[in-house]
């Protein structure tokens, strides 16, 4: 396609779904969720047709040489097919945020305010390889009310465009507009050049990526975006903190799932603690094969137990390793963990282990992070662990969503005044 | 100075605002007071070097042909010295909004999730001439705990400079770190445009002036920006509204004060209602001064009564005046108001006049504006008639923060869990 070709499709795109959006926001709950249950149904029903479409894209995808990982997320199995449609009709069973009263008052002439959550409009999914996140997304910004536009990646063009079939279907099945989820059907950079500046029609972006695509958005885009960078989150160890405790969350946070945002890439150790109980730990760590990068001293105290770990360079404090590598400091004070985590870390998780409330009041207040907690591990920072039925990703921004977004975070809110002639 | 010069200057000052804002975020309430409490009383032991240095800026401002409204908003006369000292005590008066629990929940593992309120960390303010504007926003942001950059226009730095060392002095004495509240000495485009990239150490940014800086400070920053453009705001009158509430909820939304962004521009006129009773409103708003921009089956009733109207372009209805002209439109329906509202509008204030609740109901659904109301003037829309105490503004994006800004809405939000252990 010509550039002015792209330029206008997306500019159609974007109008379109926002003449959607005015239509979704009035639209009822019954309506939206039996939306998602055909779309549960239609997931189920066409399953071999996307399995087969799927197969269109590994076949491309192994001709231009995608890793054996990449091809693993890009793979539909009967499995993860009835995991989507099950997680649709997870979507639909959850409480409808719209409309809900957040704040009400009457003031003292009268007039009664009600700030009540509202759909914020069109938004914008930019994502790369797995498909899944087509449905995923599309179904939590259907039940909160808003229209979205959907950008994957070119490796999941034919995954993708049979899932957004079925969610035509769906939608046309419930008389909302076909322009309520869309999904743009060309893949080339230029199209999402143009899509990140449509702030006349799309209110709000979400780049599910790595970090070099959250950028591209945020510096190129005009639009407000929502970004989810993965974390380097830390626990620290406090010189009060209970061995036992301090072993089993440390080990939980690194090794139960290394690649995820969650998991810890930092352990600062209260130097008193180290002497008598860190080479335990580290112990346990080397055993689940964790590689440590450590300080000095945390080096000095290893030795003494025949525990060879490599020294820590300063980039390695502020890495997302991402797999069972865990750089580790040993620290004086709760104010030196602090000062390490908020220099180092992604502000998104991290954890203080201590017997000290006072401690870990102190930790949990200066601490700038999303989600700090106190005696339990980091992997608790999850849309499904909060108790939000769902999430479509974990912000670490400030502005409008931190940490774990569920239906509430997709939403904003409208003031509804009522008065009866007032003026003054 | 230098372009590196300029750049090192914005740089050094927004690293020290990081610092200063996690010092400032565990500070507590009755520090932030006093500093506030100081502030004030500085400002009226100050006073008259205050309108000395104020008159340098005067002589520039005749100098350089400022208008005479532009020289009005920069002078300082004693009554307005008075009055910020004052603001700043209200300010003070407030509730701390940090550390405020705004949700809580044990978890079926027993964690404790508790969803606190916290200051954001930097906020940068971009502001053109009124000088109370650095008063204002430094008392509020210090007072939500957020360190503050402050970058006013060039025709009020002496001013800005002397009120700076007035908060410097506030802070000093209350041994608060001096860049907790900075003032950009340099008034450069350059120094600008290095600001709104300094996206490490700054995570706001509000523009404070017209469409122009706005859109300069969205379309070349990197740093989320909450716009506050001004309003195109409308009325509509339903056929089954009183006529002499529609008359005095009209009139005042126009008349009251039409500079402000939340009066009315538009008024949509039900073609029952304004068969019966349009023509004494309009004869109202004429004498009152309004210029009246109609469409054609307003101007054939306003002929029958012989009131002069001409007729409104198309452009007319998406217009922010900003003085003493209202754009008519009959409409046949509360869709069609809807319809017009969501079209031409701004987003931020609309009403309707109406008996009906059904009617009412669906109008408060179906206008996308930060603010709808039914049966009171749209005057309303202001952080001290909403109750907040004080505003920094009124948000027209939808993200993070919408309609009136006070204390809470300069704030993030933390989660804090507590465990006794867990790691499922």
């Amino acid at each position: 396609m010509g550039t002015t070709d792209i330029y206008q499709l997306v500019e159609t795109i974007a109008q379109q779904a926002d003449k959607a959006a005015l239509a979704l926001a009035t639209t009822d709950t019954s309506t939206k969720n039996n939306t998602l249950l055909k779309l549960a149904e239609l997931i189920e029903a066409h399953a071999s047709t996307l399995v087969a479409e799927n197969h269109k894209d590994l076949v491309a995808g192994r001709e231009n040489g995608l890793s054996t990982p990449m091809l693993d997320r890009l793979t539909f199995t009967p499995e993860r097919i009835q995991a989507m449609a099950e997680g649709v009709r997870q979507v639909a069973a959850l409480p409808d945020p719209v409309g809900e009263t957040i704040e009400e008052q009457v003031r003292p002439n009268g007039i009664h305010i009600r700030k009540i959550r509202v759909p914020i409009g069109v938004i914008g999914i930019i994502y790369e390889s797995r498909p899944n996140v087509t449905i995923d997304c599309a179904a939590l910004c259907l039940k909160s009310g808003n229209a979205s536009i959907l950008r994957g990646g070119k490796e999941a063009i034919h995954s993708n465009q049979a899932l957004a079939h079925l969610i035509t279907l769906a939608l046309r099945a419930n008389g909302l507009p076909e322009e309520t989820v869309q999904l743009i059907p060309v893949t080339d950079r230029e199209a999402l050049t143009h899509l990140i500046k449509m702030d006349t029609y799309i209110q709000c972006i979400i780049p599910r990526g790595g970090e070099g695509l959250i950028r591209f958005v945020a510096e190129h885009g005009t639009i407000p975006v929502i970004k989810h960078y993965t974390g380097v989150c830390s626990v620290y160890i406090d010189a009060a903190a209970d061995p036992d405790m301090a072993q089993a969350i440390t080990l939980n946070a690194k090794c139960q799932r290394p690649g995820v945002c969650n998991a810890i890439e930092n352990l600062f150790v209260h130097s008193q603690f180290a002497e008598t109980h860190f080479a335990r730990i580290a112990q346990a760590l080397v055993a689940q094969g964790v590689e440590l990068r450590v300080d000095q001293r945390t080096q000095a105290i290893l030795r003494t137990q025949d525990i060879a770990a490599k020294l820590a360079t300063e980039q390695d404090y502020a890495a997302e390793f991402l797999g069972l590598i865990l750089a580790v400091k040993i620290v004086d004070s709760v104010q030196d963990a602090i000062a390490n985590i908020n220099r180092y870390g992604s502000k998104h998780s991290d954890a203080i282990v201590t017997a000290d409330a006072a401690t870990a009041q102190t930790f949990m207040t200066a601490v700038d992070s999303a989600t700090v907690y106190w005696n339990a591990s980091t992997r608790f920072t999850d849309g499904f662990e909060f108790g939000l039925g769902a999430e479509i990703g974990i912000s670490t921004d400030k502005l409008h969503a931190r940490g774990p977004m569920g239906l509430k975070e997709l939403c904003t809110y409208k003031y509804t005044v009522y008065g009866n002639g007032q003026t003054k």
